[in-house]
């Protein structure tokens, strides 16, 4: 048995990056689980960009994290000890950044990591996955032939979101930022056509990408790219509302498109959260698993190693230093 | 047979308000009828705020009115002559700002004058009306117990938007500008409250008129009206978008709202166009005429008399003069 916990607490509310100010290393000892409780050694932690909203003190759809309290987050990772499960057994819903938690059986879903590597779950066919496949096929469907296009192409939830869209007979569009992540998406993700944001004359190129408009945008970025997008949305557009991560460090909303546009574009535009679907995980978990099996579903992970390298890289992809879906490896 | 036929061209295309010197009065010709059309004597013209984007020569849903053509909009009228109709049955389908013209018969619909008076079928169960019955059904609907928000309550739409929400069972509150209209809204129209958005400390006293916050809120006006309501959206809200009236004579967009705010509220906000619902139109010609017969739907005119009139009148409508649907009586 191991005599501590290393763990990462919310030690200050930040304005603007988190830095290692606000997101505090610590070691503590390693929870006792209460009766019936499971403990888990957590392996992989997701880092997602909802979570900087967490460390804001304001009303979101989900409470903030406590001053003090260890960072919210979900792992894959090992059972130690507890009932219902052999040890050794990979499951996904541990809790927070840290390496060890007590999490109550129920909340444990076991994952099979022979048929995909364990992290995957907490990407490609986890939260981010989940996030996308409820967005394409529920918040703003996508027709045979029409155009989509998403933001922000390259990251977790974005391949899958373009590839999703892709199956359902899409033309599909992506955003990302830099010639690399713009490459990847179109060779390797398979994407019609990629545009880098950050390329001069960004909106003209995005125009140019899409001759015969916009039908869907899936937004997970909000600024200059929703901006550029906004005046190609077609009649009857639909905008799947995921996150808008360019603004998330931002003090105060910057001001959002006339709504006019919806009404004389006759648009669908939807906010959701994948936590609002939760039948949709164990399906999306599913389908996702046999595209992957089968090649018809790619993914790329940006593994960081060690805790403590948790805040900077949180601070990276808040910023698109990212390349793929960005995990811990609690090694 | 008559020498003339009264008209209005759009003779220049207007910047803010339009006057008399862009949309200018004439006597022409009375039409000849083409062969197999319907000549239509116009006896009431319908004035509505969708009206004012014709005058642009901008993308819209529609194309923009001509230079020097007759300006558009819908009347209802008796007919003269032609194929398949008594001369003086009564019919909704007439065209343009002017007292006659000449019409294929199958865009004519027949109306019962006794059933309503005929300029009701321009009004509570015409175009307005069955925007109203598309929004609250199909686009943003309403659930028993929760709150419903219209702004241009008194309106031609707001008030049948206000009234099918109450049938639907929701707590209905109207926002709209003075305190007659107010009084006639709560009073006259049954609603649970109404809110003088003319009044001081608007935003403060629409929230306490929504102690729940806003579930359902349905767009006519934007501007100052729609910034007070957004802070008040609940989770799963629903925004249906019918017009934004007080941009209307505005010469570049005003910002919308930071749609983050979309995400963390789940919300669904949806711009629609009534035309592209055309089956709706008999439905609530049939609901509506049920319910005004049954006592259990109110309306009010405001009713011009003289073509000439029909500029100042226009101009009014959009800065909220007119109480009640305005029509003009081509006396």
């Amino acid at each position: 048995m191991p005599e501590t916990n290393p763990m990462i607490r919310l030690a200050k509310r930040p304005t603007g990056t988190p830095t290692g100010e606000h997101l505090v290393y610590e070691e503590a000892p390693v929870p006792q689980p209460a009766p019936g409780e499971v403990l888990v050694r957590n392996r992989f932690l997701s880092l997602d960009p909802y979570m900087r909203g967490r460390m804001n003190d304001t009303k979101s759809y989900a409470p903030p994290v406590a001053l003090g309290a260890v960072m919210e987050g979900q792992s894959v990772g090992q059972v130690v000890s507890g009932p219902g499960f052999e040890p050794g057994t990979w499951v996904l819903g541990g809790r927070g950044w840290q390496h060890y938690c007590s999490v109550p059986p129920h909340l444990l879903v076991p994952v099979d990591a022979e048929a995909a590597p364990p992290s995957a779950y907490l990407g490609v066919l986890g939260m981010p996955g989940t996030t996308a496949w409820v967005g394409c096929t529920e918040i703003a469907p996508v027709r045979p032939g029409e155009t989509f296009v998403v933001a922000a192409a390259s990251g977790a939830v974005g391949a899958v979101a373009g590839q999703i869209a892709r199956h359902m007979g899409a033309r599909v569009v992506g955003i990302a930022g830099g010639a690399e992540k713009c490459a990847y998406v179109r060779d390797e993700l398979g994407f019609d056509a990629c545009v880098d944001h950050r390329g001069d004359g960004f909106p003209a190129a995005l125009a140019e990408a899409c001759p015969r408009g916009i039908d869907v945008y899936f937004e997970n970025v909000g600024g200059a790219v929703q901006r550029a997008v906004w005046p190609l949305l077609n009649p009857f557009g639909r905008v799947a509302m995921c996150g808008m991560v360019a603004e998330y460090n931002d003090g105060s909303p910057a001001p959002g498109p006339n709504l006019m546009s919806a009404v004389r574009n006759k648009l669908s535009i939807r906010g959701f959260i994948v936590g609002d679907h939760p039948r949709q995980f164990p399906v999306w978990r599913e389908t996702g698993a046999r595209w992957l099996h089968e090649g018809a579903l790619k993914y790329r992970e940006d593994v960081v190693h060690g805790l403590c390298e948790a805040p900077e890289a949180f601070a990276g992809l808040l910023a698109g230093k990212n390349f793929g879906k960005l995990v811990v490896a609690l090694d």
